[in-house]
């Protein structure tokens, strides 16, 4: 019999008699722990948590990955592809597993693939391999900022030397300098291999900031200012440096858009013309039809942090006409923040859909990372297509059905 | 025995010999379709898929959901609470459930939840319900462009006619015109109720956009702009109008603050002021410590759009110092698209999560808005506490331990 | 002979003797105050202001236009044209006056004008004629500023009466209300017919707004939030509502393009689809060439507030290959602040420059506006032009010859 | 007696009869040339320009800053100081010449500059000091992109030395790389001494391009990519690079305050709190409140290019509680383009202007940016001060009186 542990809590004012969801020895992780919260929830609420129960990841297992737990959540998985990908690091056919309940997403993906894998594939390649914490360092003026900024190469030795001792994989790789005021944002640019890393840098660059407030005019830090845009929208990402930067192409003939997405390249382009405009007029941060709807539903099969999706999905989709009338797809991903190693992706179901794609552990993520660009890129030319032609909402109409009306 | 279909596609070129994902009858969405499309891709991978296999929500059940399905991704569940609310829909306590791999993170938010609930409660409001669908409409000259603006007004019965005949539920609140050039990108806003609504009202746009065509001087139009933001970061959802505009606020005072968050008032204001600046150096869309966390946690819970985080978690996060030393904290979210009908929000574990919010099915939208807020508040108040107190990294060794260190 | 009035600022601190300018009676804007005053700063720098001292603006009219004057500096002026305009108000042809020290800016602007003319000439259309102030309401919580917009329909008639109490030229139109928190940004739409209308508008704005706290629950304001974004740049320039929204547009023919511009359409519409992913890149506000060259240019010569150049130069340039194989060019200008009342209009040469252009006095602000987007279609499609075919730098080398070097 | 040169036009079409501006011998800079046109003007708009013909600069000085000349257009000038400044390059004493014609700008920058000085100075400092070209680089595909970016780095000597070799005063510091898709933007960086260098470095880059397309695999390129945002407004500004990054900051006790400007500092920082919002929810760059009121006056009377204006107006002003109940005023601009040679820096009365600064020729742009930078830190107290306290329409009744009320 688990026995619930003391609440902490002092107590409750006379207006409030909340209770704290049950504690248990050893923070609960135990099968019987979970089935216990389970039913304190279900008795709380009246809801029977019947598919929540009927999880097949160990309790213990999510240890380090949830507090409070109480089962799992399902979202369907579909598979898209085939995807024929000439990257550095993915090179040949990929099926990409998607967990969405968006009808339609996953149709429109694959014929996005088949179409590139008929037009001889993606290439992809990788620009930058770096994850990044921006500190921010208090000064008394003006005068003492800019000593501290002009004198930071001469620190970078002792800088890198503390942040490396906390971590094994992390590598500080420099410094970026933004004075405001008095007071200087500090990126604290590394390679953290195939890990996500936020964790592990934090903790280095917190122990480099100790350093640093010991070493120079510092009077003070904040560990984070605001700047590194994790998990945010900013015009900042754009440049790159919150994750990977990755770009993937792929030429597609006439003869192609018109078999497979009932489009021309002229109208194609012709899209892309109109709805950029519609981008800048809405203050958009680059340009994209729907980043957000191939990362969300590969970062969840995968076990990615879903929150990345936000900077992720920052970037940049083109559409040229070449001189042979075919079309240059392209997509520019800037802060693509993907991991095979860490976080969730050990736990059941991720790790099983890592490993379809032969990404699962180390040397995994920048491969991750090609077939994530691919990816999208199938789905920005599927959609553009649908719209393009006006067949947008007939294909809704086929596969989303699971809608209110009538 | 299931017949697989014949592939539609033309023959591959000699280069290329890839298979598409099986087809079967009906598109397969029985048990025996999702069991041998699973095994189609363990086998093509070499990957047994054990996990996903167990999936508790029948494949008929994922039709409009999801195509080419092969089971389900399941991601750990933890409760966080109790939250009191003051809201317009929601009212009284909630434990929230959330969805996550990102360890800390259900921990940091029940602490806020507590804090509030300690200090009252959290007071919500929602100022916007709508969505919307911007066209963009193609004239000759500009000339003609600022007369169809003109007319419009004069056209409003006539389009909004045309846009309900498709739908039960979608209402044609007005339209807004940005003409740029010599097209126009017209907002057609409207009310969905408790959809998120945008197979509904794509379908009344174009039908709307066929009638213009009929009885303007467009010459064409594209039934996307770019201009909408759906599921993407922009400036122009700052004012709202892509989902539900919702500000949840609290006082916390400075004994409650020190008590669970071991800050005070001043120092919280002072780390707000720091960051603030971090983002404007980023050119961030607003302000905001870590929406995407809560937000990302509870649309997987409860069987959103994923997709959509993106938009909502765009807004602005304000802590303020009050005359008697308290904080005054807020959340302003003007683009939160969230729903109870449609979608995803029938299914297993998400119907389960709904339910234990109270706001399954009809009237369950605007209280799951108002829920959304007040947990994000807290998340940001336990977030931002975290790193002025420098207790953040401490808190992520405690909790999130299921990295690839050492 | 002048006394200087007595120096009103306390004694200054031991380690600062600095003086004061000069004061006089009644301000000093006579001719003898103005020598004074100039032989004051020519004594104390050592520097013999003969330019400045040869104005033929006499002192006492520039009284409410600047303090402590010295005389006037002088800004060489061209004249660019002819460009034929079809618009609203501004029809025919125009000789524009442009101030300015960039070598071959008038002459990029005069080929590009003549190209316009020999096409037929630019249409152009105002969408919006407005000025707004944005001042914030304080609240004691979010229900309170929520109670308060709710109402807000209900108070418009006595804000009205309130604002427009102040002034025979402003109208309020509407008021546009932005929540954040526990505060209301609430936009005050006015017309201001050919007045700029700041001082007008915010004078009426705060009369209002100490109506609206003696009236509401608001408990404080500020007259200013920061969110109109007079002469900054900002996203919600883009809509419109500060200043005029003005659309100017034309139809070049290939062989038009060709014999001035030594430019084919599709090189245009390529030039344009790169850039445009160059601002995308930067994050900039909208697309645009050099608005802010014509802007300046125009503004400095018509005694225009030029600070307002930055918010004038936010809008969208576009060209657009048509079935014809010409080109249709446009520029749109969301936030283009000008006047011809008011401010600076009246003096010297300003005046001199707006009667050129038959824009001195009333009426002539939309019709200023015309001009000057069709000033700026010109500059566009010149400079691109410039860029396209390859001869920006021998232009600036021909015309831009006072450069440091060799 | 003047030859005009024949009319190098073809001959209009029928519909058109428009002439071109009056052409003279060697391109008409005599006094008589200028005589001339501006009579030619005056005839055809029915205009005498008696102040516009006043000008005391010769006609000749104005070769190769301005096309079409007829005279100058005069601008008030008042003197605004004293200004305190500790700079690296700016030390002492300054009174700052500002052209506008805006009532009660002088007398605000006058009364913070005051305060500041009395406050004990203001500090500034420069962190970067240069100016850049951003061409983009075409290439067939993703891969031929990225192998160019992956060889920069042993292309950079050579390409060097071609830029170099056009110009004696530009250096070639770095190149930045920007990749989108299959095309590259490389951001040329340049440090131009005192002159603003546009002319000189896009002469260098464009050299450098032509080298870059005979050793890479680039197949074209364009000289501009829209990317470093000259006279735009961008995000991009904001880490600096376009033109010099100046910081200036200034500690100012309450008693000073209350005495000069009618505040708390309280009040002070609680007004850029809510601002800090507004500017949030305008989507704006950065943060400040009329920086190009400062720069529009000083840029004007010291022959800069105005247009500049724009992108030197980006930026971040900060106001904080000190420890001591006083404020540290800060404004950071990173994107200050100013010069003391070429342009219109030599001309009548922008050099006397410059010379009253001790900034003309060699070695004053540094120092310029610094008077700048001080210049604007007074702006922003004044006029914050002046809205909080409720002032700012009393102070713009008392002074700015030129308004078209009666």
């Amino acid at each position: 019999m688990l026995t619930q542990q003391e609440d902490v809590l002092p107590p409750a004012t006379a207006t409030e008699k909340a209770e704290l969801v049950p504690r248990f020895a050893n923070q609960g992780y135990s099968e019987d722990a979970l089935t216990a919260r389970r039913q304190w929830i279900e008795e709380r609420t009246g809801t029977k948590l019947a598919h929540v129960g009927a999880c097949t990841i160990p309790g213990e297992q999510m240890r380090g990955n949830i507090e409070n737990p109480v089962g799992t959540v399902q979202t369907p998985l579909g598979i898209a592809g085939p995807l024929l990908i000439h990257g550095a690091h993915a090179q040949g056919i990929f099926y990409v597993p998607m967990a969405t309940t968006e009808g339609a997403l996953v149709r429109s993906y694959e014929r996005g693939m088949m179409t590139l894998t008929r037009a001889g594939g993606v290439t992809v390649r990788v620009y930058v391999d770096e994850n990044r914490v921006c500190p921010v360092f208090l000064f008394p003026d003006v005068a003492a900022a800019h000593d501290f900024a002009a004198g930071l190469d001469g620190c970078f030795a002792g800088i890198k030397e503390e942040a490396e001792s906390t971590t094994r994989h992390g590598k500080l790789l420099r410094l970026e300098c933004q004075p405001v005021g008095r007071e200087v944002i500090l990126n604290f640019c590394y390679f953290t291999a195939d890990a996500h890393g936020m964790n592990m840098i934090v903790k280095a660059t917190e122990r480099a900031c100790r350093w640093i407030l010991l070493h120079t005019g510092a009077t003070d830090f904040y560990l984070f200012s605001g700047h590194s845009s994790e998990k945010r929208g900013s015009g900042t990402l754009l440049p790159g440096g919150k994750g990977k930067k990755v770009v993937a192409g792929a030429k597609i003939s006439a003869t192609l858009l018109r078999h497979y997405l009932h489009i021309t390249p002229a109208k194609l382009v012709d899209l892309w013309r109109h709805t950029v405009i519609g981008h800048m007029q809405a203050n958009a941060i680059g340009y994209n039809g729907h980043y957000a709807n191939g990362l969300a539903a590969l970062f969840i099969a995968c076990g990615q942090d879903v929150a990345n999706v936000v900077n992720s999905a920052v970037g940049i989709t083109n559409f040229e006409l070449t001189e042979d009338d075919a079309i240059y797809a392209s997509v520019t991903l800037p802060s693509l923040t993907v991991a095979t190693v860490g976080g969730g992706t050990a736990l059941g179901t991720s790790n099983e859909c890592l490993r379809t794609l032969g990404v699962a552990g180390k040397a995994g993520a920048p491969k991750l990372a090609e077939i994530a660009a691919a990816t999208l890129l199938a789905g920005e030319i599927s959609m553009a297509a649908a719209i393009a032609s006006g067949e947008f909402v007939s294909a809704h109409e086929n596969y989303g059905r699971n809608r209110p009306e009538p």
